[in-house]
């Protein structure tokens, strides 16, 4: 499989990405990278990084890149030669199977909705997060890329998680569960009231709502939420881990004691680093777009990119998209092709 | 003041609330303290606990309790005798000056609701949770007595928390924002971009969006939302933080010198237990009825009880209902008083 990476997306690109690639090339031998970037920009890194000639690495340039406070649609429109445009270009010439970046999130779902469109039978694409819980991982989506949702695409996503989850994580019979207020059908928002009837008639393993409370206690295998409830989660709960690693530090440090402690007891504060890094766990798909994307955390480490560059390949192997068209189909809530379409126009041109 | 407390809400009453009773009776000198419940089911607590006679301390029956799975509105239907009902017609009959409950949160919106109303010129009640950060503390509103809301109601709810902030946290000019997806007004969902707009135009300190990721680094005094939103930001923060405690629970269990790392260092891992629970942080206020109500949390201990009487009656003393209804006018947001009647009635209808 090829994949097209895109060099200068992320905090530390493209230093970390190109560190990455050196590494993907070295541990997936069946993986064949096309690193896209603006190539005199990236001369001084590949030179430091000692990325060696490969005959299973090619380069691409692209002139620009969408810098983070862009709006998004500066990919399709006003940057049409930026490094995400180009990945998305490469996969629809069919000369990459899969796109990874660590960039502007927003404008890679811009970039591979148009340049890429949905699969058919969907109607907008998902970002699916990995997330640690007590006993396992769990998926959110969509942890992002669409603000406001109608039910069906709450539908939707819950087949992307399912599958997802079935494929690539190995759960047989993922539990699926809506993000809610309260346990009971009854509660919940309008959003969410409706997408419960739907879940409801599917034929997958709907367990009704899942609260807050039980996410990190893996109250499911998949949680579907809109984008707006996931991003917001996402964000709310990295930050709080923050600030918890910052009071345990500040509360070691406060005698002698506490700081001999700290120093026999260290390498468990490593290993709580690892499991609550989900910044490491390699990035979200987007799911739903006719083509494989994985969108890497905006301060992905190397290690973080070669994780996404692996679950790009498997992506691609197995054809998810694919997968997601067929059984939105069995599941009986595919999207009309002209309603598709219409409104892939009209969120690209917002 | 006069504080009307609701023996049966919680997962541990009757006991931790009579318990509270009584250190409120001894560290609040001027409290008087109505304890609302079933008495002949709770005389077996009140021996237990050894609580005191006292000319502060009196005892109103109510039959029955709202159960935590029971819907909302059962407190004003099928459960009129209920605790938190009474404990809103001592107010509305002006023998209590506020409410204490750590029982179903909904139930005790709908008896306040519909029992006091709104404070004229506010559509809907708010509960505003305090959460701690690095560096202070701040207010999330609404977190979670509406799950579907209007750009009039967050604005509503912005003054509410601009008010509870400035006056009890004694912060003098709160910086208010708007929880989103992006830090620029573009972005957001359609409810909070409307939101933004009404915001902008207030007088008040709005500091624009802020995204999961500043909650806990302190970027607002004030984070707005709506209770969908918010309920959910709360509950998953109060479950990944569950979770990072396990797992470094099991890291430092591992070997022996982890095992002693942590003996050393024991009391910095209380501290951290006590800065991040904010299930001890005395519960939640109602704000925007026509009334002083504090919600606790559910597994509320002892102290939290103590100190929501605390803020109950402090609340009271300084008539923040009254504080709200003119600052709204002041802030051109009222809501006209025949919207506000109808909305109320058919929320409790629901």
């Amino acid at each position: 499989m090829k994949i097209a990476v895109d060099a200068m997306g992320g905090d530390f690109a493209p230093a970390v990405v190109i560190e990455a690639v050196a590494t993907a090339l070295k541990e997936l031998p069946d993986v064949e990278i096309l690193l896209v970037g603006n190539l005199p920009k990236i001369q001084y890194h590949l030179e430091k990084a000692r990325l060696k000639e490969s005959p299973r690495l090619s380069f691409v340039h692209a002139e620009e890149v969408v810098e983070m406070g862009e709006p998004s649609t500066n990919a399709v429109r006003s940057k049409k030669h930026s490094s995400i445009t180009v990945c998305a270009e490469l996969v629809k010439a069919g000369k990459a199977d899969g796109i990874v970046s660590a960039g502007h999130t927003g404008a890679a779902v811009a970039a591979t909705k148009v340049r890429l469109r949905m699969v058919p039978g969907v109607e907008r694409p998902a970002l699916a997060a990995l997330l640690p819980a007590i006993g396992g991982k769990f998926i959110l989506v969509d942890a992002g890329a669409n603000t406001d949702c109608e039910p069906l695409n709450l539908a939707q996503f819950a087949v992307m998680g399912e599958l997802y989850s079935k494929f690539f994580l190995g759960i047989e019979n993922p539990r699926i569960g809506l993000l809610s207020v309260g346990g009971e059908d009854v509660k919940g928002n309008a959003l969410t009231k409706e997408t419960f009837k739907i879940l409801s008639k599917m034929p997958i393993n709907f367990i009704g709502n899942v609260e807050g409370h039980d996410l990190f206690n893996l109250g499911a295998d998949v949680v579907v939420c809109d984008g707006f409830s996931g991003n917001v989660v996402l964000k709310s709960v990295e930050s709080i881990s923050h600030a918890i690693g910052y009071w345990l530090k500040e509360a070691l440090m406060k005698n002698v004691f506490r700081k001999a402690g700290a120093v026999l007891a260290q390498n468990a504060f490593k290993e709580l680093k690892n499991v609550s890094n989900y910044e490491e766990y390699g990035g979200a798909p987007l799911l739903g777009i006719n083509g494989v994307c994985i969108i890497g955390h905006g301060a992905s480490t190397a290690k973080a990119v070669v994780s996404a560059i692996r679950v790009a390949d498997g992506f691609a192997r197995n054809a998810l998209p694919e997968l997601i068209s067929k059984r939105v189909a069995e599941c009986g809530i595919a999207t009309a092709a002209h309603i598709h379409e219409t409104a892939t126009e009209t969120s690209a041109e917002k």
